[in-house]
């Protein structure tokens, strides 16, 4: 087989890559491992962007989004039961987006199954060949049989646990990472939210984060210890612990029942660099984690592969490189500063054993900081509803 | 002897509430265990907040302060000797104030001897007594012989070592601390300062400030590790280390000499609370400390006693006990902005062997966040320039 660009992983920052390069004129074909239904079947929170919603709305398939999305205006802070709301439309003009990873992933199946481009599902044992010359290769078994396509470049976008990185000669990535010493379990619940918006909860017992995925399904969160087992975590020993977070109107107010999914998910912040190795290009998680405190991972993912994309359409379109050599750089700067904030409003939501008296003072004062401060609320608000670049 | 209010010690802070209640027509003794000379010769910075400028104006000794102090609209912030100058003017429309503390405590001084009022110098071995009931007692030493003032209330104004926060049972009190891994090398000369404002410059081997106390006489700093002694520091070894963490232009220009005075300075962030015990009140660095960094200690010592002044004026004007009872809480909630600002500014500008590779990436995105939001820019303004309450 032959293509222009072997995109390896059919999460978002896959797809969305092989819809801009396919609107394009790029021929590119998909690789991943899971089925369609595993990966689908995948919960991820989803807070876009005002750059997210714009590249669902360029390259054609916002309309979904728009219809079933849920427009948040602000989100409520809360620290030890003080709630204090920051309206991103009054403070930047600014708003975000509630729409689940999943649905992006299916409006982008939908697309893709509709233009006919190629995607191979259940691909096994994905191996990257050659990307430090001209004529890289993707090889990969599917139903016994070994498979080779031959490419122009090829685009590693999928995961931290892909292949794509790990393909990376050793000592040619330089790494990053702070691992915290916490998780968030989670629980998916059939129930109206809460409240409209997202609320942000520090409390001495540890941080919790109301959230939805639609008008009827919610999802919260509690930190727990990093070492915690979800099967410790009964639905009622959850509700009891995420009442006692919130302020006391709030947990009146919250509609519990049986959890549908539940699980915990521990904190990393990680970085590799450079984000190119010849013809190989990483996006996404492959390249980078951030904690879920901010919702920048998907964002980053998207961000990613739209610079990713339009340097690909300029090498094909211009026969220019200038696009593939910024790439990793370009990337890095936005990758970075996303980094700080999730880092950052990790660091002022969650309880840390290490820091101790003076660290939970420190965050006291950031909360009482950021109430009576109208730049540090517009400074929280450009970073969560997305820095331009 | 009898009086309306004593305090400990004659820095800054001391001598700024007895200014206070003098104008107030409340009678004071001001206790100091040194000399006025060996007061006079501590060599501290002084950059004021425009709150520190008008308290100075508001007691009647800003005169020599406006003839002679730099007003300074802005800083510079370099990163690994990318230079960024912040215009509070510009971006907030405020300023700060150079003028050393040692200034500041002659004009006070000057001020106290034209007004008659009392100062002990050499007060050796002071006690204070019964502060939980209402009739305190300060003891103390002078050329052999023991003194006792009897008083309404106790101001303990006389730093991090000093017997006011000792004299509080154990118990009573609770501690908040960071010790930094690192200490400043300050150097003064007598040389024109190497730029009209402050720069503060991290590089990978450390942070370094460049400041002045006056046109002809410039005060540098290096980071150094806590356990490094200054007798291993020649003046030339100084200077080179200095050049090598500035940008090139700022290395070439910055005119060197033989040091004056050469110290280290531990960094350290702390607070104690409360600030009352029933009739001694704690006030500036007996308080709390704060790594010198932002520029708070000086500031905060003043507001503090800006507060406590006005609350016994009050008390001896109105009969009211209400800011007497809510100094501790009003001041509290200052100290922390300026704790957390400070360790913040700290944070970004300093080597952390403890971060690793991750937090230097961290603070490369801070720096560049910082260069490219107009509203991180204000914040960091309106923090430097004091927060206004």
């Amino acid at each position: 087989m032959r293509t222009q660009v072997a995109i390896v992983g059919a999460g978002p920052a896959g797809l969305m890559l092989g819809r801009i390069l396919e609107r394009a004129g790029i021929d590119a074909i998909i690789l991943e491992r899971r089925s369609a239904d595993y990966v689908l079947g995948r919960v991820r929170a989803g807070v876009l962007e005002q750059g997210s919603i714009e590249l669902m709305d360029a390259v054609g398939i916002g309309q979904r989004m728009h219809r079933e999305g849920l427009v948040h205006h602000g989100v409520e802070l809360s620290l030890d039961g003080d709630p204090h709301r920051l309206d991103f439309q009054h403070l930047i003009g600014r708003h975000v987006m509630v729409y689940g990873q999943t649905e992006i992933t299916h409006d982008l199946m939908d697309a893709r199954a509709a233009s006919g481009a190629r995607t191979v599902y259940e691909a096994e044992d994905v191996g990257l060949l050659d990307f430090d010359g001209e004529h890289p290769r993707v090889e990969y078994r599917k139903d016994g049989v070994t498979h080779r396509i031959e490419c122009d470049f090829i685009a590693g976008c999928d995961g931290y646990h892909g292949i794509s990185r790990a393909s990376v000669p050793l000592g040619a990535l330089e790494t990053f990472e702070r691992v915290y010493p916490f998780g968030w379990l989670g629980v998916l619940v059939d129930q109206p939210p809460v409240a409209h918006e997202l609320i942000y909860a520090h409390h001495e017992r540890g941080f919790a984060l109301c959230s939805m995925r639609s008008p009827t399904r919610s999802r919260y969160y509690a930190q727990v210890p990093a070492a915690e087992r979800v099967e410790a975590w009964s639905d009622d020993r959850f509700w009891d612990e995420l009442r006692a977070r919130l302020n006391p109107q709030t947990a009146a107010a919250l509609k519990t029942g049986a959890s549908i999914e539940k699980s915990i998910a521990l904190l990393r912040s990680f970085v590799a660099e450079p984000l190119r190795f010849g013809r190989l290009f990483l996006a996404g998680d492959a390249a980078h984690i951030v904690p879920p405190t901010g919702a920048k991972g998907l964002n980053l993912a998207l961000s990613d592969v739209r610079v990713l994309g339009a340097a690909l359409v300029e090498f094909y379109g211009e026969r220019s490189v200038a696009g593939i050599d910024a790439y990793s750089a370009t990337a890095l700067k936005r990758i970075w500063k996303a980094e700080r904030f999730s880092w950052w409003m990790t660091s002022l939501l969650h309880v840390f054993p290490e820091t101790g008296a003076f660290g939970r003072r420190i965050q006291r004062a950031e909360f009482d900081y950021l109430v009576g401060s109208r730049v540090a609320q517009q400074s929280l608000a450009e970073n969560y509803t997305g820095l331009l670049d």
